[in-house]
Formats: C-alpha cells, structure tokens, sequence
C-alpha cells in the first residue's frame, strides 16, 4: 500500500505468548487443561483483591486517577521510599517502553543478556536503538561481560533478577563488584518481577543501593505473586527527578482502575504473599527431585519457573505435553532449544506435569 | 544529576486531568461531588457487562489473550469489517502513541487543529515530530486549512469528529471536498470516541471510505457511551496491512483482561447504548434551552459535553462550582479562556448544574 511505515518498525517481529487455555481447549477438545506457560500464580490472588473488585464494579465508567495517588502511597509505605519515587503502568511491558522513550535516540546502544525476557529488545529497537546482545554463563547473566561491553553510546543496561526464562540470579557479591564500573550516564534497570520468590541470601537489595546510584531503575510487577496479571499493573523505583521524566511520558489513565484498587488491596495481604512463597517452595524442591530422579539437567531457580533440558527435542515434548493437556513454554522459542520453562504450579499440577513428562520421555 | 533524557522529553508536558471526586470532597470537605469534567458516562455501564465482570473476578491470575481474539471477532462483527483490520488497545490514548511509533520520525510533521484531544500533540513530541497547529473556524476544525498544510514532510493529519473539547463535527459534504487533496502517504486519523451521541445526519461514514481510503484510521473507544473508562480499551479500525503493523507495537497484554470481557458484554446491549443516547439528547436540549435563556453562547455539540462561555474568568466560575459540589473542565486549560467543557449529566445533575451556575454568575 505504500504506507511511510519508520524502518524501526518494519524490522520488529511479533509477540508470541503462551497459548491461552481457551484456545488449546479448542483445538484440542480437551476439558482440562492446566498452563504452566505464563509464570502466573497458581493460588490465583488474595480475597482482599477479590473484595476490592467487588467494591467498584459500579464505578467502571469512571476514569481511574491519573496521579495514582493511593497506590503509589501503598507501594511508598510498603518498601520505605518517597511516593515521588514510584512510577506506575500497564504492566512492566510499558515500562519498559517508557524508559526507552526516555533515554533511546536512533543509534543508541542497550546492553541485555542473549536470553532474557524479549520485550527490552522489542522497545529498544522501536526507538532505533540498537540491541548488544551479551551470551550466558552457566545458563545466567554474565554481568562481568555485559558492563564490559559498555560504550560511549551506551545508555542503558538491563539486569533481569531473577532471570526470565532461566530462573537464576547474580549475588549481591557479583552486582558489587561491576557497578563502580558503570558510568552515571549508563542506566541500569534491575528488573526483579520475581523478587517475591528468591530464596537466596545473597539476592542484592536494590532498594539500598538506590540513595547512591540515581542512574539505577528497580523494576517490579504485581502479575506475578500478587496474582494480578489480568490486570496490567507493573510499577518501579527510582530517583524522584527520572521519575518526573518517567511521568512525563507514562499515560494519564495507564493504570486502570481496576488494578490500581486491586493493588492497592493485594499489598495488604502479607498471608497470602507467605502462602505464594511456601507453594512455591515446596513445588520447587519436589521438581528438583523429580528432575533429578529422571537425571535432566535444570538451571537452579529463585522464581516460580524452572528452566529444564529435556534432552530430546522440545517441540516435540512441547506437542504430546500440550496434547497431555498441559501447556509449558518451549525453549526453541527461547533461545534455548531442548529445554522448556516450566511454571511451578500447585501440588496437583506438578504431579500431572511430572508424570506426564515421564511418559512422553519413556517413549522417546 | 545528568540524566541522558531524550530532549523530547525535557519538552513535555505533565497532563492535567479533570480533578478526581474523592480529591474534591477530601479538599472542600464536601459529601456530594458531581462530576461533569470528563465526559463519563452518567448512567454507568451495561447490566451485561457488571454480570461478565463478577464471571472473571476469579481469574485475576491469568494473562489476558494477547491477540484480543474474542473481543475482536465482537468488533467486526458489530462493525461489519475483518478482524484483521481491528486493533485494540489501553484507551485511545495508547492507539493514539502506536499511531506515532509507526510514522514519526524526527522532524516529521503532524497537523492537528489548534484545540482539539492533547494527546495528539503529546505524543507527536514524543517521537520528535513536529506540531502543524491549525486555527480553529466557529469553534470546529477548519479541515480546508488543514490539508492546506499539508507539505512533503506531513506523515499524519487528525481529524477529531465530534471535536473534543469543542463538540463540533464537519459534515460528510466538508470531508468530501478536501479528502482527493490529502496524499495517500499521509495517514487520515478519524478519531471518533463520540459517535455514539453524534445526531447530525450529514456525519461522515468513515467505514464506507475505509475500503477506497487505505491511508485512513477509525478511533473509537468504550470509555464514553459503552461507560467502561475505568477499564481502559479503546479500538480502531484500518487496511489489515496498516493494523498488522499496529500489532507489533501494541504491547502484547495492552488490554486487560476485565477491559476484554467487559467490552464483548457492552457490544451486546444495543438497548443500553440507545438509553444512553436518549438521556444525553434530553439533556443536551435541556442545556441549550437554559443557556439560551441565560445569553450564554455555547457550541452545538455531537458530543455528550458542551463548550458554553461563561463571559467572565473561567477560572472563578470553575472555583466556584467546586465549592458547590460540581467539578467542571475550566477552557483556561484548554486553550479557550473564559469558557468551560460541561460533560451533560443526568436530568437531576444537569438541574443542579443550570442552578448553581446561575447563582454564581448572578454575583459577578
């Protein structure tokens, strides 16, 4: 047609995410299907959520505040900063469009591991920047590497902590010893949607380091342990002053409001976190035996995934899991070809995943 | 503290939103606020979508469908036009920064009348471009002097049709005459978020031109007469090659899931929608027989708002209505001093509206 489409958008691909439940239900007439493909939290979310949900079904044709005043108290009182330093939007996915926005002009350098989440990528490029992509160590970030490969174009760094798709993280030993190394001017996103889960005592505390590093951007999301991925809602943490540029760019109604009740109800419930994290635990140990029992390789996790070698050809373990009714994430679409991410459900579904598994593999 | 900021950025604006009721009564200490600032829908929402909401209040673990498949198929359906060319997104808001993603480069320019939807201008900056402002005619676009302004460096023109915060539409006679000069590299934005309540008969038919038009794109959102801002999805419709390209910029979950939902439940109560369209002609003619008698000039609206000029500070008559209870858009804020934007109410708040007005400009 002609279309003056930017060059920058002729060259992005699509998002490819997992297969709703509805759609495989679909295609494969099954009445059960469990899906271990999205990280979401088995428990679902906590019933304050539930009642707050309730408490505005009448208000739906009310435009949600576009200041996110109480919310951004919440997550203020929560974590102990300033509400000017909390920023909000429709999931993490906007943010990170919106830190582009901020610091990416064509020809731009941003530093990411090979195998992280995919959407720093997607938003570098739409600005025309151009992606430096850094290979894994042990299956986790290379963090050495990637502060090493720091440019005078360089504008931004992206930390994934704990790693998506592989689950694994670098100490607060591995941070201290890279971060005098990054110049003001560099921004450093600490992406830790998952910090809920970490289990590791060497986990870094970005919070606290913070107050000395204003070019750092904590990164969290309420989709996960919180339970609110149909909602949209992701926030971060930064120095007030980038969290007025931030604000600049960020919608006026970005966060529905839907979600920023629901948010503001879930960071009440400390129980409800507790039980997300003992689950989570618990399924963990137990894929680590069975993993262990079936001799497949796995990356050690802090979150509520886990990164497994099956050995044999993911697609095709991919297809007999899905036909099992059971929806995992093949790493051929990760980067890591024979290996899935698998999504620590409920004791039940971690049950059915690893006796389905055994059976596929028994076969092959 | 050195930030690298894009100097787009450091050119933007915060947005103002209209004042929320509960920052009103916290403020002035007031137990009933009205509010008739932002165009919400008075009436709420559909039953249908109340019932569809509870239906999904358990699943606010899970990611909505990243292709809107269901909400789209409702869409075109309702519409008469192919899924492929629908595109959803958080609001109109964010379609409308998709929209500048896709053409903008730096430099580029976009024109836009003098007073119309900010959004337009906010976004244009944002990708560098360069705002074309055209003056207004009697209130509305001067569509003839806006293809006039059309150069080689034009990527997109934006027509809002009804005009917000105007509520003036061009006829399908005007948009005729000036369509054959508008090149095909130049995007046409019919940007429609009020057609619902448009009551002119000679309103253009933008989905009729869409087939010999390939170059155009048809905003529409739920937030006004489908009463669903709360939730955040705005839609629009284009050539399906022009809306394969939206889609690799929309954030793969954009739309939540409640937003989702609730949507295909709005599309199916046509009686709903035409309760919404009677009371808004009721009120509308209710307000113009008032203002008629008051001597007030005011723009004929499409809309479900009215620009009316109070004759003396706008900024004292919108102080004033907040201290009595009612929360209006002051037109200092928008670029027309001394008039304000009234969102029409139900009959028992347009009456409380017409009284306190009355009032106040009986002491000035």
């Amino acid at each position: 047609m002609g279309y003056a489409i930017r060059a920058e958008v002729l060259d992005l691909g699509v998002y490819k995410a997992g297969k709703p439940i509805d759609e495989v239900k679909r295609e494969l007439g099954l009445e059960e299907v469990i899906k271990l493909a999205s990280n979401e939290n088995p428990l679902g979310c906590s019933p304050k959520v539930k009642e707050a949900l309730n408490d505005i079904i009448n208000e739906t044709h009310m435009y949600p505040d576009a200041s996110n005043f109480e919310l951004k108290e919440a997550i203020s009182k929560k974590l102990g900063v300033s509400p000017e330093q909390v920023f909000c939007g429709t999931g993490s996915d906007s943010l990170i469009r919106v830190i582009c926005n901020t610091f990416i002009n064509p020809g731009d350098e941003s530093i990411m591991a090979e195998i992280t989440f995919p959407r720093y990528e997607a938003s570098v490029k739409l600005m025309g920047g151009k992606v430096i992509s850094i290979p894994m160590k042990d299956n986790g970030l290379d963090i050495e590497a990637m502060v090493d490969a720091i440019t005078e174009r360089t504008k931004i760094i992206w930390f994934c902590n704990p790693n998506n798709p592989t689950g694994t993280i670098f100490t607060k030993q591995e941070l201290d010893k890279v971060l005098g190394k990054i110049p003001p001017n560099v921004v450093i996103i600490m992406d830790e949607a998952y910090i809920e889960y970490v289990t590791d005592k060497n986990f870094p505390n970005s919070l606290e380091l913070l107050p000395k590093y204003p070019n750092m951007v904590v990164l969290r999301t309420f989709s996960k342990a919180y339970g609110l991925a149909s909602l949209r809602c992701g926030y971060g943490i930064v120095h007030k002053e980038l969290g007025e540029y931030f604000n600049r760019i960020i919608g006026p109604f970005d966060v529905n409001l839907f979600a920023q009740k629901a948010a503001i109800a879930a960071l009440e419930d400390e129980a409800f976190l507790n039980l997300v994290f003992e689950t989570n635990l618990k399924g963990r140990e137990y894929l680590y035996g069975e993993l262990d029992k079936m001799k497949l390789p796995y990356a050690k996790t802090n979150a509520n995934f886990i990164m497994m070698n099956t050995l044999v050809d993911d697609k095709i373990v991919f297809d007999r899991l899905l036909k099992a009714g059971i929806i995992v994430r093949p790493g051929h679409l990760l980067g890591m070809p024979g290996w899935m991410r698998v999504t620590i459900g409920t004791e039940v579904q971690n049950h059915k995943f690893i006796k389905a598994l055994k059976e596929i593999l028994a076969t092959m």
